[in-house]
């Protein structure tokens, strides 16, 4: 059924938890009358000739069609040999940015305020080339593979980031004093980027200095930009800062405006299916697809209802600190979200 | 001159603020009559044949005769090729365990309080192979190098550490679900150890989690190991927790007794000669050296020193929130030193 004016996005509502949180972000999206349309998939690996797993032809072709994803956790793979889901669809539609905005949410206390960062991270290589041998027996060697065109492609786009959300700086993120040649190479982009964009302001920053800093001051920091692993390890130590996982989202960027918007958590089989779940990390994960989508209007909306109802308190799920379930925190999401409209 | 009783540690002053700091140590080991002599080298490189560059023949003699170091910060080398002394120094004494007690200090406030925790770092191979090359023009490797050798051995380490300084547990830091091979092998030789030391609890927990759940709650972490990289960036993280690298000691541990203790902050060139500096990471740097050493008595005497004029508050340096000078400061603790004799 196609509806005049609804763009359509595809949903992978994801394991344990992923059903439940995934349905209340379709409520409050049907609440705030958002148009947006979905379209469910699958996207538990397939084996394809010679046993290369891949994703489901069915997800695959959803996504090319619509361009834009929205998907909640994937159980970790057990199988041998079987890629991690995650790291499988950034991979097949080279999905090069990982952009996680770290903000401070009022109401929802911990031993920081006023962060509002933002990390991007290189999402192809690096780290993550999975390229790996044994040398000889007891000897194993690991390759981080850091290319010009990634570097410079990753680069650009913290700046233009910075630049299109009003953000005054960007620093780059490294280890050149160690890794002199590929750092050293990640930098240099990061550098002639910099000289490109001169109205947001460069600085460079050892991984370790950052570290120290941020759980010292986090609020020094606006917009960083670093290769795969480091950003790996800077989203999570952010996302502790402003309470975790639950409540932060992220977006996978790719090139000619594909893109999928996750939440980074787990699956929690723990509680799944018993309407404990807080929805909020995948729900502002699709604050920021309704503003890659320039639809600034309902993202505002969602965003304002999300966070009234965090701040007010009355109706939160346990891990926020309150004793509402799943489908009444969604409730009086909707609930503000209608009076908005 | 030999002193009956002495032993002979070689000391190491560093640049910028070295010198200052390591003669506010060497007056509190006087003032509590630790039974230390002090041999001062210099570390400056010097280029040997083939332009090779090396530790000083001097200084090299003299750790090899003592096989105990102190050391204060040495600037970061400048010229091309030329090699950071703190990995020149490591690599020449085979120092294979970096290791970096955080625990909170009592009157200095930071927004963690109970931190207690002890990094210890595989400080000799893993992304500090320094092995890099350029593939084809504009892609890079680096080598990450794990061998079974050094994953057993500070494995190992970490286990008889927790056990003889009475920590209930041990937790292996690693990203074998993106390195499955290195990682992985640094993984299995850390459940290897602690098949042999039941006595103390082992988890294993990705990096990325660990810093999240770092920054949430400290408290919960004991005896840390990990491959190089993540220890580099995991103290220093650590150290933000408790007011950062002008508080935390670190210890460089090799086989046979030998090791260099040092401060790992920078040599702070702006406030060099003025009497301003914090000696503290370089004297707890010291109390670590004399406990390795099994003069626990004069390592209680100077800590508590050192932590009671901090919990007092009358007399602190500027980093430490007070108006005084590194000379006063010194005093300070020289004269509660005096006091326990
Ligand atoms: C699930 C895992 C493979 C992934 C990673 O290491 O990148 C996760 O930690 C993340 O940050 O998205
Ligand atoms: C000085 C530098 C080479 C060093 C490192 O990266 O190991 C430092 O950060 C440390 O932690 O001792």
């Amino acid at each position: 059924i196609f509806t005049r004016g609804m763009q359509t996005v595809t949903l992978i509502p994801g394991d344990g938890i992923g059903p439940e949180i995934s349905s209340a972000v379709m409520k409050i999206f049907e609440a705030a009358k958002a148009p947006i349309q979905w379209e469910e998939r699958n996207v538990t690996a397939i084996q394809g000739p010679g046993g290369k797993w891949m994703i489901p032809p069915e997800a695959k072709e959803s996504m090319n069609r619509n361009k834009i994803g929205l998907k909640g956790p994937l159980k970790t793979p057990i199988a041998a040999g079987h890629p991690s889901m995650n790291l499988l669809l950034r991979k097949t539609f080279d999905l090069y940015a990982n952009v996680r905005p770290c903000v401070s949410i009022e109401g929802y206390q911990t031993p920081y305020t006023d962060v509002n960062l933002v990390t991007i991270r290189e999402n192809t290589e690096g780290e993550y080339s999975g390229i790996e041998h044994v040398i000889v027996d007891g000897v194993v060697q690991s390759i981080k593979l850091i290319t010009e065109q990634a570097s410079q492609r990753i680069a650009e786009y913290a700046f233009e980031y910075a630049r299109n959300n009003q953000r005054a700086s960007v620093t780059a993120v490294h280890k050149a004093n160690i890794m002199r040649m590929s750092d050293g190479l990640f930098l240099r982009k990061c550098r002639e980027a910099a000289e490109k964009h001169k109205d947001v302001k460069f600085t460079e920053m050892y991984l370790d200095t950052v570290c120290l800093n941020m759980v010292q001051d986090p609020t020094q920091f606006d917009v960083l930009v670093m290769p795969n692993l480091y950003g790996d390890i800077l989203s999570d130590l952010c996302a502790g800062l402003i309470g975790g996982l639950g409540v932060t989202p992220s977006g996978n960027i790719g090139a000619n405006g594909v893109a999928i918007f996750e939440s980074v958590h787990g699956t929690a089989p723990d509680i799944a299916g018993k309407d404990m779940a807080n929805p909020t990390a995948l729900l502002l994960s699709a604050v920021m697809m309704l503003r890659h989508m320039g639809l600034h209007g309902y993202a505002k909306k969602i965003e304002s209802g999300c966070f009234d109802t965090i701040r007010d308190k009355k109706v939160l799920t346990k891990d926020l600190g309150g004793n509402s379930k799943c489908s009444e925190f969604t409730e009086a999401i909707c609930q503000r979200v209608r009076d908005m409209n």
